[in-house]
């Protein structure tokens, strides 16, 4: 089992990873919870692969479950389902000890974290991630939250869990889409601050594509290390944790511009990634070996590296509109080099001239 | 001016309290202000008397006022209006360092903090309370929250504010009723630990209810001066925060029971107060003198000490949906002498027996 713990003083916890770990995970639950009774919160796919199971080892830890299942994909990471879950929790006798176990991606994940952060001003919970992306991402750091029509994730709370519970061995029946999208993530962590993840990605593709389950865990243990140090140093977002967000200026916009529905996130980030290395390259930080370096092995992970066509002036828009703004100027992340990324304020201008000169949008 | 200081470690603040504190407020704000346009959340009935000079203010300061006007009264503090506050934000061109004043009362300082807590997981806010208990309580101490149909303040946060401003004067356009409402919560921290605040509202209370200034600011400061102490010691409520709860578990009761129509809160409160007087006693924790005390100066406040009647079993259901128990237990706060209070676990069985006998209850 890998074990990597996250250091943030009294809101410390770990991050547990091995196989067929969710067989065991009620005994791992019932250690931190204070009442027999506990709220899985779901969504129907995840539901009906793995709630069975899950349940089934919290009745071995001697565990009441009561499971609330909301609708799957991120069309339903809306207040509706917020409050439908607010609802169901309280029709049960919960108090703040009462603990909330988030089954499923990472829209379960934003979703029952942010329930779990707000309902009686915050309940204990623990994440089970069942994708990738959640796995190596979203279900580490305390991010949760929820989109609004006019913007993705624009409600949410810094809200850290007790425990991450991680079982490579759910993401056979993951969707091999969904999982290419999650190696975006993955690629993303090499580029940002670890070289040899970069290179070992490249070397052992074969093995992560067929989910090779030691190397997967290898894989994600690199991951949430990363994650867990990067966050440790900058639990809300001031300074360093921005560079998680390599890839995602452009991947957000490339998700709103296609309103949501052309691309996965990981999808959108792999292609923001490529664009923020050719802007590193533009504005004479990097070479265009890196460049080149970046999106062959976007390309060789099944992702593809184009930027979807709109206009210079559509991307700035929406990308002024994204909440990663600081005071009039722009906070991108650019990358130096393999494993070094870098923060850069650039103003609306700057970066509408790049998008035409370095990108190539109308 | 009194300055109250609120040591929460990284997240400590003042409370500034000052006769015509809320003309002047616009410099304060600017001080703590990262950028030039703020956001002022207030309610009909406060925007009326005070929205325009504390814009005055503002503008003095040269501080640019976006208001948001939410329609007064507890039974809009539930998810629709924070859902249109949300709305409205969205159409704002925000970013995490975009200040949120709160000008009201404890409706509009919960809700608005709530959003503060949760608009871009976190903007920084600025409490103005214009009524007498959110002076004395609900604008310190970092509670937010909205109310669910099943239940008051099942949604929340505990999320600080970066400074509150309490300007006594504004009390003077305050209904009567609403001002002796929070003479009930003043009246709380003197039983719970300052027996000379008590002695003081005792004998100045004819100048209170004259809203003399100085006797006024005073008595908000040590009110302000406790909570501060409190909170500081305990910001989660996982031990000592709950003595604030004195009189609320009953009060809470009260105002569900009768549908929040029949009583303010510091009425609910006042009557709380007493019932749990009366525990006290019959728990052999304090003598009759005591009770005798404590349901004098609340009468003497224009405040009433009857409980309505309901059945002991009504209070029993409704006290037990409510969120301060412990395990099976109901955690009580019940008194010793004036300025000690002490939290007492109780079965159901136990507390029902004591409704019936002490409080005398059908």
């Amino acid at each position: 089992m890998h074990i990597v713990p996250v250091n943030l003083g009294s809101r410390s916890y770990q991050i547990m990873i091995d196989a067929d770990l969710l067989s065991r995970a009620g005994h791992l639950i019932a250690r931190h919870a204070m009442h027999k009774s506990i709220v899985i919160i779901t969504d129907m796919t995840v539901a009906s692969l793995y709630l069975e199971s899950l349940q089934r080892s919290c009745c071995e830890a001697s565990l009441i479950v009561h499971p609330i299942t909301i609708p799957a994909g991120e069309q339903h990471k809306h207040f509706a389902t917020v409050e439908r879950i607010y609802h169901e929790l309280s029709l049960l006798k919960l108090d703040r000890h009462s603990m909330i176990v988030a089954l499923g991606g990472g829209v379960v994940g934003d979703i029952a974290g942010f329930v779990a952060s707000t309902f009686l001003r915050g309940l204990p919970y623990v994440q089970i991630p069942t994708t990738l992306l959640a796995q190596v991402d979203s279900s580490v750091g305390g991010k949760t939250g929820f989109n609004l029509p006019s913007g993705k994730n624009l409600i949410g709370t810094f809200y850290q869990p007790l425990m991450v519970i991680i079982d490579p061995s759910v993401l056979t029946s993951l969707d091999p889409r969904e999982f290419r999208s999650g190696l975006a993530e993955v690629l993303k962590y090499g580029i940002i601050v670890d070289d040899s993840l970069f290179q070992l990605v490249d070397t052992r593709l074969g093995q992560l594509l067929d989910h090779d389950i030691p190397t997967l865990s290898a894989v994600i243990a690199a991951c949430c290390m990363h994650k867990a140090s990067i966050i440790s140093q900058d639990e809300t977002e001031t300074g360093l944790r921005a560079i998680l967000n390599f890839g995602h200026t452009f991947g957000h916009a490339i998700e709103t511009l296609t309103h949501y529905g052309t691309y996965t996130h990981g999808e959108a980030v792999a292609r923001g990634m490529a664009a923020a290395a050719r802007l590193s390259q533009h504005w004479g930080l990097c070479n265009s070996h890196l460049v080149q370096q970046v999106t062959d092995l976007i390309g060789k992970a099944g992702l593809s590296t184009e930027l979807p066509h709109s206009s210079s002036k559509e991307y700035l828009d929406v990308i002024q509109k994204d909440k990663k703004r600081s005071g009039g100027h722009l906070r991108l992340i650019l990358v130096r080099k393999i494993g070094e990324a870098v923060v850069s304020d650039r103003s609306p201008t700057e970066l509408a001239q790049a998008l035409q000169s370095a990108l190539g949008l109308p």
